[in-house]
């Protein structure tokens, strides 16, 4: 099983990312975590380290993948 | 079965997008189409007119959603 992580903020662009998108991940594979940086404020540092810049962003085997742009990572320091 | 269309130029920002993303897709969901719009230019408008505005691109019932940023459409025309 993969871990995938998707960082999002609860915006409407991070909402519809993970309706359409996270939940199309093929779930015998990927296992999806799912972070609110607006509310988890202390994971910041990590998504940054993982080369997250916007959300919402998906890291998978630790690339990131940002889908469409909701907000600046910096945004929400 | 859900039809998404993965459109890509070929570029090394597609390929990663689609070695990691859409094989990550469940395949008992959704059937991908992968459509390299450098190649087949004369789809261009229909990806225009699904939204997409640039590659790497996945649109799943409708919605487009861009991965990443690795060419405008309109440097494909």
């Amino acid at each position: 099983m993969n871990k995938a992580i998707f960082y999002h903020a609860g915006c409407p662009v991070c909402v519809e990312a993970e309706q359409r998108f996270v939940t199309a991940l093929n779930p015998s594979d990927y296992q999806v975590e799912e972070v609110n940086l607006g509310n988890e404020k202390g994971r910041i540092s990590e998504a940054e380290k993982l080369g997250v810049t916007s959300v919402p962003a998906l890291v998978i085997g630790g690339t990131p993948f940002h889908i469409n742009f909701g907000a600046s990572i910096n945004d929400l320091k």
